[in-house]
């Protein structure tokens, strides 16, 4: 997905919201502002959102100090999320279809957001989402998908999100490569929240090698790369993985609630919408 | 009003809504969205939100050569209010208390705003505000400075607004100063739409002699400048008015709605407050 010009301002927000999440003072924030200023107007507008992100958050760790602002909301996102985990695994063992109650519950984790614990009230999403029709529904394509694939690469997006992914890689019958970021970027899931989340019991745990949000190939490890390029199918959760990877082939399917109005346009759906979308 | 950081990504909003709003093309945007970026990087930081607003929607003028973007938004929110006007009037004559229930109309006037005519509810709005508890409620300091006030001075805030400003002044049985904008900013109230609204049957026009926002006194005229300083009481309504007055003194009453987070937060009421605050 292309950067719309209505995503700057976001950026700054974004920027102030980490610089305050990092215990900055007023200084610095007033430095923080100027420099995501400078760096906006430096960027090369062809960047995705979250290649300009990347930008803005490294600089706003280096001017911190604070190499994880995030690592406490994390830590409070997973256990949340575990203390639901019976409640998911419930709901998907007593469904009658349970791959798509599953893919439900995956979407409803990405409701989880860099708010607070308590901002948004985790199992309202959950009922929400299981009774919600879609926006854009491609479960035939994804089912066909994952009939016919040996495995699946399985991209991350936040921390607590990563326990309702648990719960539908347990419901599919493949060996799945579950894909975390290689440092802390916002909420997103690094190789400690994987674990916390117990990721690592049901899947192969890789890096992208990258700290980059969403996931922006030129920038991951060599490793990866092999491992994204001789996928069969690969699902990947959340906005920032849609916006760096959109339209790159039916290979992939997007999971995610659209929650910011600029990516829900580019995606052709309503604020609020669940989406499940291949490609 | 102090400036502050949280305000900066909504002037870049402001930019690109201005510059849509005016038919800029995709590429012209992006020179104002770039021209936006350079001006906040270089405004001097203790500047009032208007101030800043001033330069940024200058800029938009300039770059897009429309002089008056809200012109056909004002007149249509003129129109609107105009049709209410004999529903206002009834409301206060019917009043058991008709200089409360016109302050209150006045504030509630306030909720006109930049969004199109029809997606804010006028008449709900009245009604809404006829009944809330007011956030600060200063109307005692408001009445002993009406009974010993030989005149006011109104400092007027959007198009629309006006025609509720008028039902108050009707009631005030003072003579009124109608002070408008020098030339279009924003959906602020001129010299042409407080004609529409017919508030030069009621009080006298002035111009405050500048086309920024709110009341920023070194660029006002002379004329209005000896006005001001001359005033008893001075009733300031809106957003922009709070932030290049407040802490001018207890001549000044404003009267407004709460609908930004950071002024809300710099008066100290809860967002969607109604206020009527001296000083």
């Amino acid at each position: 997905m292309k950067t719309y010009l209505d995503c700057y301002p976001c950026f700054l927000r974004q920027a102030l919201e980490a610089a305050r999440q990092s215990g900055a003072d007023e200084t610095q924030q007033r430095d923080i502002l100027n420099g995501a200023l400078d760096a906006l107007r430096a960027v090369d507008p062809a960047s995705t959102p979250p290649e300009i992100g990347d930008v803005i958050h490294r600089m706003v760790r280096e001017e911190t100090g604070t190499a994880d602002p995030y690592q406490q909301a994390k830590s409070a996102a997973t256990r949340q999320a575990l203390d639901l985990y019976p409640r998911l695994k419930a709901l998907v063992s007593e469904a009658r279809n349970p791959l798509g109650t599953a893919v439900r519950l995956a979407i409803a984790g990405n409701i989880i957001d860099l708010a607070p614990v308590g901002e948004y009230d985790l199992w309202a999403t959950v009922e929400r989402v299981l009774d919600q029709p879609f926006g854009i529904d491609d479960t035939a394509a994804f089912q066909r998908a994952l009939a016919n694939a040996g495995a699946v690469l399985y991209l991350a997006d936040n921390a607590g999100e990563t326990v309702f992914d648990r719960v539908l890689i347990e419901t599919l019958d493949l060996p799945i490569t579950y894909a975390v970021k290689g440092g802390p970027i916002l909420n997103d899931a690094t190789e400690d929240d994987a674990l916390a989340a117990g990721l690592d019991q049901v899947s192969e745990l890789v890096s992208t090698g990258s700290d980059a949000p969403g996931t922006v190939l030129h920038r991951c490890s060599h490793d990866f790369r092999r491992r994204y390029d001789e996928a069969q199918m690969i699902i990947a959760k959340g906005q920032a993985n849609y916006e760096t990877l959109s339209g790159e082939g039916d290979r992939l399917f997007f999971l995610l609630q659209a929650k910011c109005p600029v990516m829900a346009g580019d995606v052709g759906v309503p604020m609020g919408s669940i989406v499940l979308k291949q490609g």
